[in-house]
């Protein structure tokens, strides 16, 4: 088993090269994998054909400690790596009547019936273990030849990636190849560039010499994630140059980890009994969407309001009409009318709110397309920001929604809601 | 120059292979190839090594027509992108004045200064011509050696994008390898499986030898790509063998080409002029975004609410207590109330709600987590319809939305509004 072992990842399937779907199985695979100290050298999307299947595979498979596998293991005639990974191993295809019985289960339960195509998914090749899939039909397939590891993934990503974390990583561990203890540690930024966060951050690092460094920006954050790298540092070591890293940073330092800002914000207001609402009209309901991802968000988060006219800004929010008459509904004023609204509406200590133009068409001179406010409410009061973002609607969104949540995590670090209550008590 | 060239994309960036971001890339890329009729054969992804610059790009260059790389022509110690090429190649990199001037006319007009790293970007291979980029400091390249093209475009999504449009496809199809028109008619289904819909449009096809036919599933829907294939169809026969397809497919056939299911939704209101509001809780916010991410929605699309507690519901949607305190928060009866009470507050002509347990607790004995009950509410009466969705809330979200647009979609269809209220007038 070799130390630091080679790994490619193959993706199969046309719909990835017409460009029909992101390959977001290999940004989750690679990030599972780095988690875990696994470094994937190469990814390679290629169509279904048979000889194209056997070709790359093969080469992969030559080159390579670990070869993973996704897609291709469907029903249809188009699905054709289990036999061609099969021919370029020189293995036989042999059928599982375990597989047959946990396919007539699973059409069972579901009140299916189960067609000559679906008894293509019991073969396996000679010696492969079978991967369960709880959430489909096509099993995965594990197979180790000599020390080299094949892991066969279906390609939907509701079965995939739990077949991935609780089936393939821990066989890799067990292996040998990877830890199952977290590989990095991960400090997470936002409101600094990844070069002037090098630059702040140099000075501590030049400290620690052989340290493992890397830095990933993404979605307006970057992430710097610390590793034990040539110097062979400890958990605790590196937990403390963390912490170094955290002081200099400031108000810009995130959260450790990989938590959304959202989750941060969740997790504050929950440790204080806070509640939150939301109103927005240019991101049209992600800024909701944001909390919502968080399982039991409902602790927190009331609910959301998303007005795409200014009827539904006065009628739900009780913005008053002639603040959208005199400053517009793209203003200062609209925004923090929006949340304070919210916050009423739905009875809730804080509010966040978004009014802006996304585009393509809209803005004025004073408010170019790309213009969003952001309103806060506070129970120590009410704020807002201005920006103006380039670029398309659904980037001009997704940007608005990431500084909204920001705006709400700086603010509620600077203004603790007992100092005020404490100001206000004594009249300060 | 060959009929069926073929097309190899490589990719270069560890911050992909890490998992930091999605290979957007590729997914654009093979779009706006296919939408030309060009075929993508294989996408490559590695990291920055200059060995593996070399082997990669040797291994592509040498079987395919068209080879196109996406990253590594920046500034930085990592960009080895061009020396590698051109080493590969056997060609000298001449340094370009006119690349030089183009760079320090963009620092000018930004204020920045230029620093020696930056005219690392002044290289081109011998022969090659300058893709200009407006949007960045690093140009693209394009060279043409015998009958084989290669295009090298930078990293940055707002830089590559304008340039494969606006100066490789017209170059690709100057050279004869593909088209400026579409290439393909898209069939998009939703409703029916990938295997199912196979079987039902087979004797269809069966009667057309040689027909280019190709099956995408995504997101609970299922593309149908026809094209000329070796049969060398005329577009006019391929719309005729579209239509009947449409006709066989009934309620399941959504649209021609790929709008999504909110913008049929949205096309349809539009026409009839008829307005639409959205009431969710555990679809968050999505179920919103999803009409929101349309240009110009407000003209159909009033507002949405996001309730995330019973108290949001009543207050807002004016969900009668009892109705909730009976049935519970997840039935039928409040599905269809919050429906109700958003076309009211909204003062909208119809309206779509969704009330579920995405997970991952909740849930009941009669409704486990992952049921989800969807309330349409339209001038010619209400419907609700229930599914249980196995899978993490993140799925079960999305699904959910999903579902909840077509149900819409396909009551729209059934029931037109002037009939209904034909019948109404006649007491029928």
């Amino acid at each position: 088993m070799p130390s630091n072992p080679r790994v490619e990842l193959l993706n199969l399937g046309d719909e990835l090269l017409l460009g029909i779907r992101e390959n977001s199985h290999l940004a989750h695979i690679g990030r599972e994998l780095a988690r875990h100290g696994l470094h994937l050298q190469r990814n390679v999307c290629f169509n279904d054909a048979p000889e194209d299947i056997r070709r790359f595979f093969k080469e992969s498979w030559e080159q390579s400690d670990i070869v993973i596998t996704t897609g291709g293991l469907g029903p249809t005639s188009d699905d054709n790596t289990r036999e061609a990974v099969a021919e370029v191993l020189g293995r036989k295809l042999i059928y599982s009547d375990e597989i047959e019985q946990a396919i007539r289960a699973r059409f069972e339960r579901l009140g299916r019936t189960v067609t000559p195509n679906n008894l293509k998914q019991c073969y396996l090749p000679e010696g492969a273990e079978i991967l369960p899939n709880p959430n489909g039909t096509a099993p995965g397939i594990w197979l180790k030849i000599n020390d080299k590891c094949l892991a066969m993934l279906p390609g939907p990503s509701n079965e995939m990636i739990p077949m991935l974390s609780d089936q393939v990583i821990p066989r890799l561990c067990s292996e040998g190849h990877c830890r199952l203890d977290e590989a990095y540690l991960q400090i997470r930024t936002m409101g600094i560039g990844e070069s002037a966060l090098e630059n702040l951050l140099m000075p501590i690092f030049d400290k620690h010499e052989g340290l493992g460094v890397a830095y990933c920006a993404h979605q307006g954050m970057v992430d710097v994630r610390l590793s034990r790298g040539k110097g062979d540092y400890s958990r605790c070591a590196i937990q403390h140059i963390a912490k170094e890293c955290r002081e200099t940073l400031g108000a810009d330092f995130v959260c450790y980890g990989d938590d959304s800002i959202a989750k941060v914000i969740f997790d504050h207001l929950r440790a204080d009994e806070k509640t939150l609402a939301v109103a927005e009209s240019c991101t049209g309901g992600l800024l909701s969407n944001a909390f919502t991802d968080i399982p039991g968000a409902s602790k927190v988060f009331s609910g959301g309001i998303v007005c795409y006219n200014n009827d539904a800004k006065m009628e739900l929010l009780g913005v008053p009409e002639c603040i959208i008459a005199q400053h517009g509904a793209v203003s200062a004023e609209t925004a923090v009318a929006m949340a304070t609204g919210a916050a009423e509406r739905l009875s809730t200590d804080y509010a966040l709110s978004v009014t802006g133009f996304a585009g393509p068409s809209g803005g004025t001179a004073e408010n170019p397309v790309g213009t969003i406010y952001i309103g806060y409410h506070a129970p120590c009061g009410t704020w807002c920001v201005r920006m103006v973002y380039p670029g398309e609607r659904s980037t001009v969104k997704v940007r608005a929604v990431m500084r909204a949540l920001d705006v709400m995590r700086r603010k509620l670090n600077k203004y603790k809601v007992e100092d005020a209550l404490q100001a206000l008590a004594t009249g300060g």
